[in-house]
């Protein structure tokens, strides 16, 4: 028996989210069933995080057990002949016996991506599915002051949705939670023409463990913070509160992407800080 | 009664094409759709151009008459809160009793968009509906060559595939065929992971008409022309052959947008070159 760690991309847009579930398409699903025609054996995989529908990965991670004897440097390429367009296996890797994506894992870092377009901006085509579009400016000063504001170890309990699986604990560590503004349209025309004018605007958020929803609250409480609607000032009073209701929206699923996987602490971004609160 | 014209934009990826078919989603079917809820009336929209499954367009256009009180103005908004999210009204404007999109239009720009990748290029994930991806590299001095050759009045039938209308002639013009190349990674990180690296190459073709699959086959010879498989010195003869066999592969549909419908002749692009040959 192997022990074998994949890398995997994928396009949420066509799946309901990660996790098998009967008679859906979920990314887990179509990885098992492409690893069963390849292989003849019938592969349960460890994913690193869940991702719900309509979320995107970049680098999500799974672990797997075979007896196959398909050369691991294979593996992406045969998979990917099984797999439909929205899943793409990135990478394959030989790990000792025992390993495990999600309980090996020291952190991840989730991407949200906002497009900000401007007052007389078109809600997006072409990037429907893949962004968070808004119409008002936001004041990217005081939402950098609260992504600093955000980072630290500490109970996260008030960017926690209700409905995901009990937690023996609600304290995380957040590392780091980057804001980067860069203007889209440096082309002459950006790749689509909702992008001829605005600015993607990129959070970062990393952490050694997200709650249920976490990246989509945090990234809607910064977007209150840019809309004036919450102030900067008052991030370490809501999340010393605990309280869900203080504060700000859930960002939709679509402008979420898992970024990267760590399982060398030492990579970790920002994890030189000092983070105890 | 009035004469509206819409201008439309839509993501082809989620439809069979343009056209109306029973029991299949079309983007002609969704506008019909969305207009009888919104007016009552069982109006047929006529379009300026059928575009095919999984074509997508930033500006077709398409008449149609109404008796209904709804301010012209109003149109776009009240139909794009009916319409699903890859169909977007741009535009309703007021045309003269008798207006008809595709007899009254002088002619049309298609767009063709490639992904250079390079030799390492992974299949694109995010952008695989959009783009037709290429990881050889092209000779792109000799496609521009071809694609000049490929410019004026002169019968086409080389660049038409079975299966069309009947047509009368297979005459047409073609006024432009314009090779736009502009690198897709002048950011730090392109809007995808696929676009780090590589190219954008845009090829707009605008003409008075355009015969059955034709901008996809001028399209793939001119990529075969990249490749070296067909030289530039040869489109004269190809296109005096009339022989579809002679010509390039058919690119595939997800890289063509319809990009603009002119219905002023002044402003075709290219129309001033002489043309007869």
């Amino acid at each position: 028996m192997r022990t074998i760690l994949l890398t995997i991309a994928y396009d949420g847009t066509d799946f309901h989210g990660w996790q098998v579930q009967p008679g859906l398409p979920t990314v887990q699903g179509e990885l098992e069933r492409a690893l069963f025609e390849l292989t003849g054996e019938k592969i349960a995989i460890d994913g690193t995080g869940r991702t719900d529908a309509g979320v995107h990965a970049l680098g999500q991670c799974a672990s797997l057990r075979t007896a196959a004897g398909i050369p691991t440097a294979r593996l992406p390429y045969a998979l990917n002949n099984l797999l439909p367009g929205g899943v793409r296996v990135l990478k394959a890797e030989e790990r000792p016996e025992g390993f495990h994506a999600r309980f090996d894992a020291k952190g991840k870092t989730y991407r949200y991506r906002l497009l900000l377009q401007g007052e007389d901006g078109e809600p997006p085509l072409f990037l429907r599915h893949y962004v968070y579009p808004l119409r008002e400016a936001l004041d990217l000063a005081a939402m950098r002051e609260a992504a600093t504001a955000m980072e630290g170890r500490y109970d996260c309990a008030c960017f926690q949705a209700a409905g995901g699986e009990e937690r023996e604990s609600t304290v995380r560590t957040v590392y780091q939670v980057a804001v980067g503004a860069q203007p889209v349209a440096e082309q002459e025309e950006g790749l689509f023409p909702e992008t001829k004018t605005g600015m993607l605007l990129d959070i970062d958020v990393s952490g050694d463990g997200f709650l249920y929803n976490m990246v989509r609250i945090m990234t809607g409480t910064l977007v209150d913070v840019g809309r004036g609607k919450i102030r900067a000032a008052d991030i370490p009073s809501i999340t010393a509160g605990k309280d869900r209701t203080r504060a700000g929206h859930t960002a939709p699923p679509q402008g979420l992407y898992l970024k990267k996987v760590y399982f060398d602490e030492a990579q970790l971004p920002g994890r030189k800080k000092g983070l105890d609160r």
